[in-house]
């Protein structure tokens, strides 16, 4: 039987997932939420409401935050600073890594153990080994949370820069933002052929589970640095992807998410990078501070 | 032991190996390069070297060419068409889907029974099944060259549009160059907190092998075509990219390659299309005709 008090602040579509999990594994939970009546359900369930945000405070030694955005965290969070001190506050609202690190600053200037969380499942997954929830921030407000946050997926501790466990969220969705976008540029392809795109999907999906692997040999080259492995070059690059473009563009689809690749790769050639290893670009992407 | 006479012109990386692959086969190989020093280890290895193109082409019955580019090949076909009258022709040198049209046409006022390939392959690949070669074009030639195709690797016949197996390979190209400049992107945000390229990699990798199978469902809301499951809209998809965006800048990483699908999702918005499914922006990636 799990023992502590939890307090759960946002029951949205997450939030209420998130209470609900707990509560069902046996942990005292008291919520709160902007409009009232969202806690109905869970009262009705076990949970004990808060009416306002110092009570839930009091009643938590773990406070877990789960509301829209970082400026109704910050609303929420300021005025009951005096009730969160010497608490573990983790808060689960998806926000930037500036916004993680500053929320961690202002927790660190109230004596406040934060942890900063980033989902990545949709509700339904939560208390599956399927959800994947990161997390960075105080080592310590983790090695107290743990055991609870275990129980809400697979739990990674990432590091204790607050703002990591969102960077790499907004890394990970990065990747996969453009490789959806890369499957709908087949499929556009196709289609002006008459290809339904369910079958090229299926070729996609095949054809970029054997190509996968290839990214380990990209980041050995990123990792060396030296971008001369004699490997595939930028101007072989180029040309392989002027090929693309054209066969888009022949068959009156935009090449407009394939342009930058292509502008960057131009940069690089001019700047006399021609014959080094395509993964330079992450030069050009990177912004020198 | 296979019967028949064919013809490989051009010997460069993937010609030679072409070449090498079918004779080692049991075929009867009659080669040409531009420069002729390249046929010596062929003719060392059993081929027979012809000095000029129509007479490489009256030995076969079979010519498969592997020149550098779609001018290379109109640059010596053409003088030779009456050598060819009668004969299946299969061109392997990359050429975009207009490139294959115009050649088929071609092809077909000389009485010559023309067929286009992709080969999605490297050189050291050919003769192995992880060698896929799309065709594409007259399927009677096809019928013909099929047994000798098949030797090369995994063969698949796409449609009789000569440029379908271009379209395909470029389609398919199209799709993994998004996906590697997507890894490339997680990179560049995990480099700056000292993450290196190979842990990122295997992160990414892990992760869109896990997503990979969600094109799927991207694929059924475009086949739809109503975009109106109510899934993630335009409007959900901008502010989660939004997110990505300033979570990269905020690291010092540009969103350039990300910059596209902001564009995209903004216009699809403003032309009141934020509560669609997302999937809706394929509609500006295909311009109408
Ligand atoms: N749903 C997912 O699949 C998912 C996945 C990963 C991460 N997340 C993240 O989880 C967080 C919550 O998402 P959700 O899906 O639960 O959203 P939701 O269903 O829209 O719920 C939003 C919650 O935030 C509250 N809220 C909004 N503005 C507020 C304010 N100014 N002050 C106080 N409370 C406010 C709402 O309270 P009211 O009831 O009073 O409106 C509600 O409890 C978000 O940061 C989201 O990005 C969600
Ligand atoms: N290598 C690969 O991994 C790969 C993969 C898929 C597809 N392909 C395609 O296969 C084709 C050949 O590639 P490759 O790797 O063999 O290239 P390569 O090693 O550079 O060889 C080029 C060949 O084209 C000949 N050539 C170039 N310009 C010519 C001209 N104007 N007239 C006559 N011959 C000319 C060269 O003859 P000389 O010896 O006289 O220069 C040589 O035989 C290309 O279309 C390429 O895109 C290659």
């Amino acid at each position: 039987m799990p023992t502590g008090n939890l307090t759960i602040l946002g029951l949205g579509a997450m939030g209420s997932a998130i209470a609900a999990r707990l509560r069902d594994t046996g942990y005292t939970t008291t919520v709160w939420n902007r409009t009232a009546a969202r806690t109905l359900p869970h009262t009705a369930a076990g949970s004990r409401a808060a009416a306002t945000v110092p009570d839930a405070a009091d009643a938590g030694d773990i406070v877990i935050t789960v509301l829209l955005d970082h400026a109704s965290v910050r609303e929420h969070l300021e005025p009951a600073a005096p009730h969160l001190r010497g608490k573990v506050v983790v808060n689960l609202t998806t926000t930037t890594p500036g916004e993680a690190r500053d929320t961690a600053a202002w927790a660190a200037a109230h004596g406040i153990a934060y942890l900063d969380g980033a989902i990545m499942a949709v509700p339904s997954m939560i208390g599956t080994p399927e959800a994947r929830l990161l997390y960075s921030g105080d080592e310590n407000a983790y090695a107290i949370a743990e055991p609870a946050l275990a129980v809400l997926g697979a739990a990674e501790f990432t590091g204790t820069d607050a703002g990591v466990a969102s960077l790499k969220d907004m890394a990970l969705l990065a990747a996969m933002d453009l490789m959806l976008l890369g499957q709908l540029q087949a499929v556009a392809m196709m289609r002006t052929v008459g290809v339904p795109a369910a079958d090229t999907a299926g070729e996609v999906e095949a054809w970029l589970t054997a190509m996968l692997p290839h990214g380990k040999a990209v980041a050995a080259i990123v990792d060396g640095g030296a971008y001369d492995t004699g490997g595939q070059s930028v101007d072989f690059d180029r040309r392989g992807l002027a090929s693309i473009i054209t066969a888009s563009r022949e068959q009156g689809v935009s090449a407009a998410l394939l342009e930058p690749h292509e502008r960057l790769l131009a940069e690089l050639s001019a700047a006399g990078h021609g014959g080094d290893d395509w993964p330079r670009i992450i030069d050009r992407l990177t912004i020198p501070r």
